[in-house]
């Protein structure tokens, strides 16, 4: 059972128009911060939050329960000048959960709501140790010496762009997959369970599309931290042994 | 003439692995913190800062000096662990001006290596009052109504994502414009100066391509902020009076 | 039995000085994040932390574990430019757990010591809902009236600075109790087991060297948490009702 | 002539008790992280801000005008849930520019009035060249041999407070002058224009009434930055060459 959580700023589109429109390089400063506050806080309990919208953040929260999630919307709510709300889902695959959670974020009021305010709705999966997240972390083979080293930082980030939307669309299209930049040439995706070959495709198909050439370190765990280490330590050994895929239990 | 920054971390890479992976949060709370004292600073001086790739940040820059460069430079090296370099581009266009700063980021040393360290390379264009920068803020027409409160909010992502990728392409290629997703529904767009025909080619692009309807406000100004926030009240008069295009001196 | 955790930075005093002495509002800036980044950390794991003198940080950390001491450690080393070494000690009184940390940080290495880094000394005290921690929370009665609204801010300032170093000194010498104090008119003070008379004779001596006048509420739990709230909610009652002392069980 | 501005958080107090007083953790991140921009802020502008109170931080801001600080203000509202005023408040002294300042603060309405919300109040001493600021940098001399890495850190904390306590009052009363804590065994004071002989006094007192030897470098200029980066350059002449007492233009 894969545990997502939705978090999204309440009525915050209106707030950054009200009176004015506010500095963007404040707005940025604001939705840079409080994401790394969330990161951290679901960090230090074994999840993972993605930026995504910045207004609207998905997080991968396995182990984690109502009580800890009000608590981390409590802190924010004295750090920030704007609230959010969360709401729990689950599913068999990554896109169920997040499925589940946006129905009950919608249930519970809009995104611009003046009325919704720190809602957490849903319920968390109960505590397992089971190793049923599967975390997946690319990056592109010898970025540093194939583009940012060589073409225009704008150039070498469009590359990357194209790179990832194209995988994030193959992932969610043909497994539920959840895919997110992370920054570098970084993506990590949250998925059900695959066998090598999935991955393989995917690559193939990222490089038709596009060009670009990627690797990936697949990890599986009972949290998004588990996972995702094994994943990064997956990527290492691709890096050293010279393998495009490195599977947690080759 | 328009001024671009590149901010790049010094050998970054190699330190998110040194002597382990490092914990994804962390990494992701400290590229976000990171960005966001940088948007801070170089917008007190009337500049926008982009996230970017994270470790590869683009700025607009215009009005800004080499030595305020070195102040935020040395700033910044006593909040994080990881130094900056920046390397100061100049252009006709934005495209021109990344490309001008990315060569120079390059001479001076590549992304990993080692000797790299606290670089400001380039110069700063002569201060001027001319109207001489374009920014394009675009968002989503009624995005919440079609989309946040509607759809699942990954496909509500992709969505966007996927409007963003056509519309950053299409302006790239077509007048060398560097766009930038913002968070929300919201892109911001350094341009060079273009008609408003060229702004409803690129929204009828977007919308052929991937179904998303956009609205612009164009703004034009002697530095980032006062031609972004020229944009701001555009696109809010356009939300007020239902039209698509807002130009700045309409 | 009280748990403290002494976090010392590595080296920090050379390195603020190196190779010249670096912007005192950087300085500042780091010293206040990082140790918000500690409160938050700690505060998530039910301790309390203070700032203290800013490279050497006190925390009350009951329940938590050495292992999670090492995970907020790493996060903050992801963080910052400077590393924390960190001894966690045990006592019957706050000053005998606090005496007792700083001889393992001691024997651990010297704060400025270019050899010791990351260090995570001593025991923690196994887990117990035992009602073990003290909290007392005071503040000045009618603070904005008499001072804030009316006085120079300076000499606002100076009131209760001296306030406060007459109640730390009477605690500390009389019961073995740390207090800091934590902005406003407020102190927190960690205290070991004491009679209502005992909080008495401290608003008295306070008064009558100084001339500042106190409230107390006083909490008990098994974490710094559960203590320091039920201290917050007391003296509320102390708001409310006009007494001078609200004790946990009264 | 010396200008501070008072920087007071709007009606802060009942908000950190409503609806229910607050994780004072997230109230402790909340105070540093808010000075620790307002501290990067100003020292963009060549200011220096004090945490002081926390909920009240006086400033040296010669040569910010009312527009920046305005800037400043607003960049605060949108990054956290309270609100400041700022009074800019000029004088002969440091004590007389404080109280000019806390006056007009007064003036504009109460630190706990619901209706008082984002007052710029006062002038801005017209832009000057003078070098009419004093900065001086104290630390203990020392600290780690004699006392960090010997006695009990609240034992070594409290010794520094009582050193800190008595420079204050001592400097406040003879001249003026305001001192603030900076962490670690640093004091730092804004002082009006004084002869060696006035330090000398000021160590002896020191020494005297608490047993703490402190060094002293003493530095001038138009903004805080140049007068305390030449103090923190003297005071490193005073550890290199075993002075204790280091003027700018010995």
């Amino acid at each position: 059972m894969i545990q997502t959580t939705l978090v999204q700023l309440d009525n915050y589109g209106p707030w950054t128009v009200t009176p004015e429109p506010r500095a963007e390089m404040c707005l940025q400063a604001l939705q840079a911060r409080l994401y790394a506050d969330l990161a951290e806080a679901v960090g230090h309990r074994n999840g993972y939050a993605f930026y995504t919208r910045g207004d609207n953040m998905i997080s991968v929260t396995n182990g984690i329960g109502r009580e800890a999630h009000a608590e981390i919307q409590s802190s924010l709510a004295v750090q920030y000048p704007v609230t959010t709300s969360m709401a729990i889902g689950t599913g068999a695959t990554p896109k169920e959960a997040v499925d589940d959670a946006s129905a009950l974020m919608q249930s519970a009021g809009g995104a611009q709501s003046p009325n919704r305010e720190m809602v957490v709705a849903g319920t968390s999966a109960p505590p397992s140790t089971d190793q049923h997240l599967s975390v997946a972390h690319f990056d592109v083979i010898d970025v540093t010496g194939r583009y940012t080293d060589r073409m225009g930082a704008f150039e070498t980030y469009r590359t990357i762009e194209r790179g990832y939307s194209s995988l994030m669309d193959h992932l969610y299209t043909a497994h539920g997959a959840l895919s997110f930049f992370v920054g570098g040439d970084n993506v990590v995706a949250l998925c059900p369970s695959l066998p090598q070959v999935a991955y393989r495709e995917a690559l193939e198909h990222v490089r038709e599309a596009t060009g670009v050439t990627l690797q990936v370190g697949v990890g599986t765990g009972a949290t998004a931290t588990e996972a995702g280490m094994a994943a990064k330590h997956g990527l290492e050994r691709c890096r050293k042994e010279t393998v495009r895929i490195t599977m947690a239990r080759d």
